[in-house]
């Protein structure tokens, strides 16, 4: 363990940003220096309602927070000059841009998902590899749908069980706070590209998986579903899938017969448990629907998507600062701090 | 050809049952005697509009119709007496019931995929065992989805291409017209079973089939979306595998690249070409996402699950009675009185 | 009635477009000389299965028209040299350019809802105010939201029984082909403005109404919903002011104890009844829920928003042209073309 | 205060019955002495992770739960026999029954809006009647709609100002958590009945209430919203109306302005706000929506369903059992303990 905290700083506060800097605020060894962004309405609000130090990530922006009353602690460049790191949440198309501030900032990063891994030349999950990203400058934790992939297939990967993956992704059509007419309702709107992106994205992690995928978008905003077939390198019992899966961080266990049975009774649970923003960080797989028949093996979950690279984000942030040397031990640190679990509730 | 039509009775005027009306009162070779239901609010009154002479399917139904000043014909035997065969489109639960009914009455009937292999001993597919179900005393017409399976799986099977289907079904959760609480919002519902019911529903009619499915229940009404992953038994190419879907019957191509991206798109284009109710007979298969990968091929396409098993169940009627002994002089005489196409609009 | 038929061109074959494309194509004293758009997918080639005469409305358009192997009838100059008139419901944004071009063309036109009144300097609902159009140049059919105001508040003005009326609109989030992520999901989201603008809107037609309305958002593509409370001049019995609202065109009585209990029912009974797209062009107004307490009035009714304008338009067309100087004449043929009723279905 | 607390018991775990009991383990002055249900899965499993009591409430409930392995209390008799007041969030046709109950063990009872007046005699808005309920053996909470009009009209009504008030209630569809088929899909539901009951219901409250509402459902499950017009009994200025509303407690103001537009816009403004399960208890009112018009006001707010009458629960226990005969003094602790406010987030 450091002396000192890192410091972090966050630039983009919308739906994964303002998770990140709460899980920033939460960890022992680091510091949530400030949060950029550009808006100046109710959702900047709350973070100066947190009490974390608000920075305009524009020019244009900070006119704008003048304007509005909120009390700006400087622009994104006064930030940076402050922190070890930043993690970078804001919309993809100005992730070049920003790449290049950080850079003449001295600061290192991390991005999210939607940028491309070559904009990093490193794609992060913590359990996979977080040895390679030890003292790095960048990388980019990748996107939520690519980070259940990794987190399921490669424990399968790992245990040497798996042959090859085909995957069917039901990705929620938007996030539950837009109102400004981005949804589709009422319909199923399957991918152009078979494959989709996300069997060669799990490979800028583990290029070994075989794996692909079709994806569609359905009428709901609560979280994916992915469904899967895969072929193992041998027969296998259920049993023993059940306990590759158990062996690994952040997959936690769903079953149907104790009523958790859709993405909302999930979702509901997330809520009485008291998780802040009702958030689930974990693969939520359902246990009691994984089938084995020979060497095939179907089984579905749920993918938060507004949550699930959180915890990645954390460790990445200890990884490149090098404020711990093991992955593993920065997964316990980041899963204590945060409350991530195996079980949601005890089981008999 | 007969020269006497072949006349037939409809029970249960429901989303199904509405559209066998409709269909066998196009074909040149029935007559709709009438149709049999227990509600005598608008959806039967649509039926009267429509000169269908009306049988109520119980006694209390006929008080009931009486009450609502509907012209009824006669009851459920009355008019069983006067046919030669009846299409049951009632609800699960009764359809033993029925059975018996039908079989006092000296009637072939044909019931719908709700009903299990076992009422009838026979489930029907026309393109896949027209021929075995000829002079039968009943059959079963398999479900929307099994009948998708047999159709497209059919294909591939018959042209030696087939070794085995891994599938997810994302189903619609309710009908269009259902108001009454039967819905799901806002989430997606994995069936607790896997695998879900209908490979081995499209066993009962092809056994050979090496088909797995999954199903989920997602937030629309717009009829069913399937994503497949099949291993073929060599190597094959992309226009191959178009081929052999273009070869059978039912499968018409829909095209991204046309605008045609989503349930919904297609819907609108039904609707657009006059089609009654905007019916969909045919698999909708997006032919510009079909892929082949080695001998690796993935597609999806869509089920119309309130029309598609309408021409199917036209056959049926035409296999039990003889009417037709070679099954695609049916499909082609059933095709053309509902106007079942290949491709939807023309292509250049 | 003329000896020749009136020759009009549709300019933007979209949801309203496309409808009364086929409205005139059905009247005996119309001819639909052609239509034009900018598309030339899916949408555009039904029009070619139609046999309606295509045009590009912008020369890329033409020059995709091409690409796509659509046969071509000429561009929108071509096309505004042969009419005396042009529909037009293209997007808003173009109708002040377009107005150069039918103005350039000497050909007369007529607006949709989506322009503003000042466009045209009138606004037209054919049972309102058809006589005031009789030879203009142009008009705006109103939007679909105002034409229900102005049918229904129109008809307890006239009678005289009109002293205000205060309504909510709950509108559909987005057209039901829209997959584009136009949608807003598992929300309502209300107008920022109170009072919205459907009741100056009104006024443009019938300057004396008294009316406010409220509008909000739903997440539904299954037309629109209005709920009214109406202040009366005097005390009335409810089946005065039911016979009020039978005494006008184009509102047709839904009744709840018939089982229509919601807009999803309404339409599956437009789609039974055949008509084309499923359309009802009619106010669907339920009247066993109008209630009447001393001299106040409450009421729902349903607006299908994609085609309650279409008779509009078309009574538009013969005013403007002077085919029939009689508005409720011109009322009375388009209905009949058309097929609007007063009860979708026969009551005993 | 009293020096010893009030001893509560909840029946009824369900989405109101949950709130309730984490609501009365948060007050100085209550002791929540166990919770009882007839569930015995997730839902319940929960309570066992807060570490609440548990207590089946009926034989057969006693029977699952041990099968499920829960650390069971006891049967509801036993939870009956250590408390002084029970809360009823138990599903509506066992109250009755339940009523029974309580009265045998000598337990006051507050029962929920699902209940009728005549069940208790005594209907409950703490800032209305809480002196009218003091001592007495039970009440009922009004339903979360009447609990709304309650206390916007009651305000207007204190204050002199209100003439008559008629609202449109957009209703949510059903509960987030539900998938069990209980949903409305795609469509907007009016109610058979105009008035709906919400304005006689409201009149159990403040009798002099001059309200009427219509009510429809739409296809949401994220609360209410309702839409008003008002006549005042006197022009008034929008800065007045304001200042009356913002006088009572438990309405807090949105701001459009602010971004708050939808529905789920302010319910991620609660989850970012840390709230328990994202609860709103007050009622949200746009405070730059509203507008008043000579003596003619409109405006509208939403009605979070599943917490709004938790905390007027809370008031009705002190209310009954006499732990405080000022409500406005109940009302303050009860707000103080679960963080209810008058501004979400700081203004300038």
């Amino acid at each position: 363990m450091t002396t000192r905290k890192v410091r972090v700083a966050l630039n983009g506060y919308g739906v994964i940003g303002k998770r990140i800097a709460d899980a920033v605020a939460l960890q022992e060894d680091m510091e949530l220096v400030g949060v950029a962004d550009v808006v100046s309405d109710w959702r900047i609000r709350v973070a100066q309602e947190k009490g974390y130090p608000i920075f305009a990530a524009t020019p244009e922006a900070a006119a704008a927070m003048r304007g509005a009353g909120l009390a700006m602690a400087g622009q994104l460049d006064d930030l940076l000059g402050q922190v070890d790191v930043v993690a970078d949440a804001a919309p993809k198309k100005i992730a070049a841009a920003n790449l290049e501030k950080y850079r003449a900032a001295g600061v290192k990063a991390i991005f999210q998902g939607g940028e491309k891994h070559s904009l990093t030349g490193h794609s992060f999950v913590a359990q996979a590899n977080y040895a390679t990203a030890l003292g790095r400058e960048m990388t980019r934790v990748v996107s939520c749908n690519t980070t259940s992939i990794v987190r399921t297939l490669g424990a399968l990967h790992q245990a040497g069980l798996l042959k090859k993956a085909r995957g069917v992704l039901v990705r929620r059509a938007t996030d539950p706070w837009e109102s400004d007419h981005s949804g589709v309702m009422n319909t199923v709107v399957p991918e152009k590209d078979i494959p989709s992106h996300q069997g060669p994205d799990a490979q800028t992690v583990i290029p070994e998986l075989d794996v692909v995928t079709m994806a569609v978008v359905a009428a709901h905003t609560t979280s994916h579903l992915h469904a899967w077939s895969v072929e193992l390198t041998r027969p296998a019992s259920r049993d023993e899938v059940l306990e590759v899966f158990r062996s690994v961080p952040r997959i936690a266990f769903l079953r149907m017969s104790d009523g958790l049975v859709a993405l909302n009774s999930t979702l509901e649970l997330m809520s009485d448990l008291g998780r802040p923003r009702g958030d689930m960080w974990e693969v939520g797989l359902w246990a009691d629907a994984v089938t084995v028949r020979g060497s095939e093996l179907f089984y579905n979950y749920q993918v938060y998507n507004q949550a699930i690279v959180v915890p990645e984000t954390i460790d990445a942030i200890r990884a490149l600062t090098e404020l711990e040397s093991d992955g593993f031990r920065s997964i316990a640190k980041t899963d204590r701090a945060l409350g991530i679990v195996r079980d949601f509730v005890r089981q008999v």
